[in-house]
């Protein structure tokens, strides 16, 4: 069985955090070079003239073994830049710690230089060490932008870290994303995996700005029965940030059976957790075959454990 | 006669690290609220997407008493993000030390915010507790170039920290100058100064870009009677940088009297060292009235006597 395993190439659909915890779990179960990840790229933004990928970056230092106990950063990294920065009166609500910064300072240096985030992501990922393929959905920007039920567009970051996702959101739109095309391996990615994972990051936001961008969704929907996607939703909540209250946003139930409809079109089964076993058979009733294990992650190895669990399906 | 200096505006025109150890001095012998300093902004760049304004810093940093030992930079600074960036096989030639990074983060931030560099450095210098005015020379790009006796053109930066001023110099460019305006109340400094002063700082590099901005030449020349520069040549060398080998450059020789020709249309009086006294008699031949006194400042201490005794001219 671990012999099958090891020579399948996998392509995983990431967002942040709980893309990461899972990813961290899938290089363990798999060699890590056999993974591909398409990462979301709707997050960024430019933050004191600096490009930060926030997702990008989570999934490389979480891969890397260096990422902050919250999820995301640097372990071990300091505020000395942002100290100055807020004694200046700057309201600094965007974290970025020191060693991070760097980061945002290489990535906006060759980005000046010409060079593509496809190349600069690359760069980073093996500069850390990380064996798996980080790629950004697509090298044009696509920004997420959520319409509040006051009527007001903010930036993502605006939204989701400075008023920490507590407003009502009547839309979330993805600007650019009708102009974008998927960057450079990102189709070859999806054409030539033998299993294809969607991460369980929040179906409208992290995983939502991906398959806005032209191609993609089509793409994956033609390997529809090598699709697997893993709910974020439990028991009604997700188990970090605002997928539950955004799903409705986009006329979807706040359960695995809602997700389950937003991606049937392209995903074939749906893992869910024991919590929610009673929604299997609405979900097949959607066509879509079901896997209930326990998704929640305490630690890499139950990462680990569903990884394979899912690769043997 | 203290009374005398305290009710004096003085305006002086200041590059780095040589021009902030006088004015240090200088806003010890007279109240620094009386005192302006007109910026070179030739020196500034854009590194890894952030705007530096080097000169503008360290006149800053080192009159809110917070500069590092070297003379630029904050003291006691980390260097977590060069270090990053180090990491990622970048060159990192040019040290950005943390909480400096804070410093070019919000002043990048506040220009792409509409915000002037008058604005920017006015608010930083407040921030940092200095009650000595700073204006940029111009809110408009002014940029030193070098064109190498290769042949070859550098941006400022490349030539003076990346190849430590260690190339033959044919020529030095000051590309926006002619486009330039002085920035808002760099003319009425001037014009309403009761003494102006030209710190000891690089004639050709950082004296050179402030003349160059049309106006300010001229109407420092109308006010020529009360100019006292003083020389940053000593004995044949400047005492830290190329000033010796830039001077015959523009044509000039590289001693007080070089630096007094180069000055004589705007400058009554050149203060130099008394290692030069054997000069003073060319230079007042120039039609340049000369002080003889000590003008290396080992202390703060020193540059305040420094201060005083071209004042009491």
């Amino acid at each position: 069985m671990e012999e099958a395993i090891t020579t399948t190439k996998i392509t995983a659909l990431a967002g942040g955090v709980g893309a990461a915890r899972f990813l961290r779990g899938l290089t363990r179960a798999v060699p890590a070079e056999t993974v591909t990840v398409i990462g979301n790229t709707g997050d960024d933004s430019v933050m004191y003239g600096l490009h930060v990928s926030p997702d990008l970056d989570i999934v490389s230092y979480t891969l890397a073994g260096i990422v902050d106990t919250a999820g995301w950063g640097i372990a071990g990294d300091t505020t000395h830049a942002l100290t100055q920065i807020a004694g200046y009166g700057i309201d600094t609500w965007f974290t970025l710690k020191d060693r991070d910064i760097g980061t945002h300072m290489a990535r906006t240096n060759w980005l000046a230089e010409g060079m593509t985030l496809t190349q600069i992501t690359d760069h980073i990922r093996t500069s850390l060490g990380v064996t798996a393929r980080i790629l950004p959905m697509s090298n044009e920007p696509v920004r997420t932008k959520i319409v509040t039920l006051d009527g007001v567009t903010r930036d993502f970051q605006e939204y989701f870290v400075k008023r920490r996702h507590s407003e009502g959101v009547a839309a979330v739109t993805f600007d650019g994303a009708r102009a974008a095309s998927p960057a450079p391996g990102v189709m070859e990615a999806i054409e030539q995996a033998d299993r294809i994972l969607v991460c369980p990051s929040n179906p409208v936001l992290s995983i939502g700005p991906i398959l806005a961008v032209p191609g993609i969704r089509e793409t994956i929907a033609r390997r529809r029965e090598d699709v697997a996607a893993i709910s974020p939703i439990i028991a009604g909540a997700a188990l970090k940030g605002p997928a539950a209250t955004l799903l409705p946003v986009v006329g979807a139930e706040a359960t695995p059976t809602g997700v389950a409809a937003l991606y049937r079109d392209f995903c074939g089964t749906m893992v869910l957790d024991r919590a929610d076993a009673a929604q299997a058979s609405r979900i097949e009733a959607l066509g879509v075959r079901t896997l209930v294990t326990q998704t929640i992650m305490h630690s890499p190895a139950e990462a680990e454990l569903l990884a394979k669990e899912i690769l043997q399906l």
